[in-house]
């Protein structure tokens, strides 16, 4: 492992890399075991070039249009928690997948898998939430599918989110597409989901209650789209956080990326949450912010139409792309020093949605 | 309940029908109990023309294409059985859920909810099998996801397809379309697919071993329509088996079927299989068959062109659409009597699929 990182923030990492010849909780963190695991199992076995691209979504050509296709299973725990609950989260996160191809969300599907014993009016509580989560993104859920599994067999609820979304624009938004002296946009500060989630299993009775940040991106990525900007790459920084996400980027276009810390923003009670349970706020999960990479040039028009949106106001740039054969990311601190941003080796938060 | 089922053939309904204020296993059925979930917590959260239909896929509207968008979790156990494995299962349900719009199948997703602890080996054999289940359907699988439970969350492995066709017929192919008069076809014997797991899972040590009859039905469909008639209802009856599949197109149609005993095939094991565990064939779940039904002027030409495809080589009319205002489903039996064939009321068979 390369990662230098301090001790306090350093990923925790109880799991052997390779995983043995058994999945461990590692293989679902977003990270660095679970590209071994989708580099072993799912690539050899289905390669094609959508696949291979490695984004959240797929953009295939259908009858002459070019469609965003994305799937997530959600399986967060606890199901409600401050800010949202798994309804929301798998109708937010869909749409965010499909968002982050430049696309118009347009469909969703829903396929619950339930455990028997379940009260009903949990699944009416997050049914609810999806609901409300989907008018207010303007998609329609049109297909279903629910599953009943014996007592002991599952968690109660877990839900898998399917959407199709039409692009538009003619761009290739992709992560094999930042190039050395492109900006990196962050939308807002960062960690809150993941440390509102932590938050609520550790019933931590904080002062200031820390809450998730889940929210639909499309609006404000269709807001990045009509600046004309030429935008290279769009991710919602959500598993393994903003780190992981860009490490992504920098392995698939062959760069790197530096990184100021002081431009990256952490809520202080979502900081005082991270110190407390030594986690590094750059590895935990985003549910409603955005990363955009675009050219150096473009970055102020960008800039200046994520600042129009709610899920923008925070918006800077927070780092630069540069070349760099080893496709490393590296911070520069607030005290001057640099550290290498590794993947997320293992796993840090289970379950994190 | 107003099923007249013999005793013996009565399906298992240890559970109360409205299931109280708890998720139960039957609610997972497909049969009556799911039907009044979809009606009580799905429907009046998302109601819209498309999910309204209640068919097995929703067929949209996108950049004038009509694409078929399906989405299926399954959940069986075993995982590996007599005839296939969940992953060949996952890959023929969602293909054949976009067959029975009528749709050519493009586009698939594959979302797997793993238990910490579970056989890397045993994932990928089931990629294998999805790989080699995609291939065969001519289908690509373009984006899935990953997702770890801790250990005692799930049951080894879930996995959630979801497909995308494209309907290039002009025909509108819905619940909703039987008439009086309209012949109901079934492409070969029932009952494989249920009684193979039930069998796997009670190790009954058959001379003659079940088979599950998972299969794609895309290109039966497409031979279908190749011969111009006029299709009203495609189904594949899986959870609820045939009588479940029938009463949902009489309900929905607002007509009456009355099917003919002597025509449904039971292979010899199967059929030892149901009287051995007191199951009707007609409500166990089916993986690679095929009900169609459409006007009685055009079966003899249906018939042929499914007669040339290897999955509809035993196809046969079964029955006939009649004016009904109960939208009763009927039996008439080899001994000549009548029974009255309801939905599948509690759960008979779970985790079939």
């Amino acid at each position: 492992m390369s990662s230098e990182a301090p001790a306090m923030f350093a990923p925790a990492c109880p799991l052997p890399l390779d995983g043995g010849d058994r999945i461990l909780l590692g293989h679902g963190s977003g990270g660095k075991m679970t590209a071994e695991l989708i580099a072993r199992c799912f690539l050899p076995a289905f390669a094609n070039e959508y696949l291979d691209k490695l984004d959240d979504q797929a953009v295939v050509a259908v009858n002459g249009s070019r469609l965003a296709f994305t799937t997530d299973a959600y399986v967060v725990t606890p199901l409600f928690f401050p800010g949202g609950d798994i309804g929301a989260l798998a109708v937010n996160g869909t749409v965010n997948d499909l968002a982050t191809a430049g696309a118009r969300p347009l469909y969703l599907s829903a396929a619950f898998i339930l455990e028997e014993g379940f009260a009903l009016g949990d699944l009416e509580r997050i049914v609810a939430s999806m609901r409300a989560a989907a008018a207010a993104a303007g998609v329609l859920l049109v297909t279903g599918d629910t599953k009943v599994v014996d007592r002991g067999k599952a968690d109660g609820c877990f839900v898998t989110t399917t959407g199709i979304g039409l692009v538009e624009h003619p761009q290739q938004i992709s992560a094999d597409r930042a190039r050395p002296g492109d900006a990196v946009i962050l939308s807002g500060p960062i960690a809150d989901h993941g440390m509102a989630i932590m938050a609520a299993r550790a019933d931590l009775g904080l002062e200031t209650p820390v809450t998730s940040d889940t929210a639909a991106l499309h609006r404000l990525v269709a807001g990045v789209l009509a600046t004309g900007a030429e935008v290279h790459c769009l991710r919602d920084p959500t598993r393994g956080g903003v780190a992981t996400a860009l490490n992504e980027i920098a392995r698939r276009s062959k760069v790197g990326i530096v990184l100021d810390e002081t431009a990256i923003a952490v809520r202080e009670p979502v900081r005082g949450v991270c110190e407390l349970l030594g986690l590094d706020p750059l590895y935990v999960a985003n549910e409603g912010k955005l990363l955009a990479i675009v050219p150096e040039a473009d970055a102020a028009r960008v800039l200046e139409a994520m600042h129009e949106h709610p899920e923008g106001r925070d918006a800077r740039v927070v780092g630069a792309v540069v070349e760099d054969e080893a496709a490393l990311v590296v911070l520069e601190t607030t005290v001057g020093g640099r550290r290498i941003m590794d993947m997320l080796p293992g796993e840090q938060l289970p379950r994190i949605c």
